[in-house]
């Protein structure tokens, strides 16, 4: 016999089966208790497939009757893909809900938690719930902003350098930490880099761990379409490339990047902003994006106000050089005041590396 | 009744009272055991005064007889300011000595410990060696280089920068890290700023603990004496300060600076070289040295391969800014193979900020 705070816990824990592949919907876990035993357990696993309480609820069978469900988010009420998971518990005869965290849409938040409550069942909301919410806080900025979820990633050293002051950069971590930043590729549904790291760097932008392959949509912001046409991004095939430009990129052009099956994303004005192309992949139901340079591409977001999250890897190693490279170039804040403050949401070490997750300080509301 | 580890870790925690405060002497810890039981414990505090062993042995009196004697540092075996600690613990009668490493210099190693097995005692060497050695890093590299222990220290954002683009820099970091500094720096002989971060900043550069103050040496690398007659370290007469300058410097202009009691340290060359200074202040007994900036210092210092240690905190914000000043500057390297590599010791949070303890790699030898 435990406690909910315990089947809450494994409700998530079953949640993270889905994290990274089931967007745009959220990952969500689900544990069906009776008689102090776990009877069912289920996730959503991937959009378009049952939500993880018809997986567990199908699991327990008659035992779900009289059951206690815990869910990581309040089930759903409306019909989508899928019949509302609220009806689904009502004819399954649950005694109780015990739910983590309310829908993130303000429109639809509670509605499925009072459809359940005017069924006569107990509902119990919030436990866990700050887990609950960072489990899915990629899923919620997208619910609640209608733009991507944005992710700043670098790696540098000790002493802040992404290169040398003579643009040598490869590598400053270690194989290790660049084996994590495909797996935190991997729970995004975009990558973005600019037009400069593709011209340095010539990257893949790809998901490669071990023998899988996952493809991301790749965003190249390219404001004069200067990517090559012989680049990785837009002659591999591996996965979807879109450029997005400035306005004025001549239709003869951008046909020959359309040739190879490269998207060209004109903006309406002549230099691309942030945020308007925030709002365009929200359209296009991007709810994630993994920004991994250069330093130039890191300001805009910064200044734009558009980070998210930021995962810095430090190499233990001092590069030096007034003129060597940093994580975030461009104008950057003029004074201290300005600067973007985070907190500190982890710190790891990844082979010899530093890994530091961090996250904008919430402001005080 | 414990094992050797556990009295040798006594021990170490009971030196660790004379750590910043012995130099030129090691920090060193004892403690006497007779019968299962301590009977003795002592730490060497002050240069001048009793030797650990001293201490231990007159606080056990007559139980010193027979007993094991735990020392952090083999026993000295010769007549300095204080008779042989390896006699007095033959004259006390002890049974057994276990030492955690041996004399640093090794001119003298292994006499001490000759001389105990010589009046029959059993000594054992080598328990918890490593962090005998970690204990007094500073001191043990002085006696082996004749050079001072430098400590880097520097303060950024987690994207590398230590003040903004326009040159502002109070503060990047929480004033728990900087009361954190000021411990730091408590542990060293002297502390040492390059002229450009007097001009900034104008600094005090002395030890405020609470109401506690510790006056350091103060090295200012001037090589043109630009260093104003009316700066903190100059006037305010809270600490030595020594201006080490190239060799072009005006006898008039120097006494300038002698007047108000500075001491000016010309070097032989125009240019002032690092390691030239370092081998200065090594004949001065300064023992160890803590180096703030700014970045063309570290630089010069990083370059030299002068550095034991580095401290870096890091703020939890971003900056950004291409032209925004990093932790170290200067030419730095530039090929990726000649970054200096470093193992990391520590990493702490200290108030909202992470403390990241790093030393060069050691080479295989």
């Amino acid at each position: 016999m435990y406690n909910d705070e315990h089947y809450m816990r494994l409700a998530l824990d079953v949640a993270k089966a889905g994290v990274g592949q089931t967007s745009p919907n959220p990952a969500v876990g689900a544990v069906v208790v009776n008689g102090g035993a776990v009877v069912g357990l289920g996730a959503h696993l991937r959009a378009g497939e049952p939500h993880a309480e018809v997986h567990a609820v199908r699991m327990a069978g008659e035992k779900a009757r009289g059951a206690t469900v815990y869910v990581t988010l309040e089930p759903c009420s409306h019909y989508g893909k899928t019949p509302p998971c609220a009806d689904l518990l009502i004819q399954a005869g649950v005694r109780r809900v015990v739910v983590a965290t309310t829908d993130p849409n303000p429109l639809v938040a509670g509605q499925g938690i009072d459809k359940l409550r005017r069924a006569g069942i107990d509902v119990d909301v919030g436990i866990l719930k700050e887990e609950a919410d960072e489990l899915n806080r990629m899923f919620f900025h997208y619910i609640k902003t209608k733009t991507p979820f944005v992710t700043i990633k670098y790696a540098c050293s000790l002493d802040g350098k992404i290169a040398t002051a003579t643009g040598e950069s490869k590598w400053i971590t270690s194989s290790a930490a660049r084996e994590d930043v495909h797996r935190l590729r991997a729970q995004h549904d975009a990558i973005l880099v600019g037009v400069n790291t593709v011209l340095a760097d010539n990257p893949k932008l790809t998901v490669r761990i071990g023998q899988q392959r996952k493809n991301l949509l790749r965003i190249i912001l390219d404001t004069k379409l200067h990517t090559p046409l012989d680049a990785h991004v837009v002659t591999d095939k591996e996965a979807e490339t879109w450029i997005v430009t400035g306005s004025g990129i001549s239709r003869k052009k951008a046909e020959a990047y359309e040739r190879l099956g490269v998207r060209i994303v004109p903006m309406a004005s002549a230099h691309v902003d942030v945020r308007d192309v925030l709002f365009l992949l929200g359209e296009q139901r991007v709810t994630s994006l993994f920004v991994e340079g250069g330093s130039r591409i890191h300001d805009s977001f910064l200044r734009a106000g558009a980070v998210n999250e930021v995962v810095a890897y430090i190499a233990p190693k001092l590069i030096g050089g007034r003129e060597a490279p940093t994580p975030v170039g461009g104008l950057g804040f003029s004074r201290l005041a300005e600067a973007m403050e985070l907190d500190i949401r982890r710190i790891e070490t990844v082979g010899p590396d530093i890994k530091i997750v961090a996250a904008p300080k919430r402001k005080e509301e």
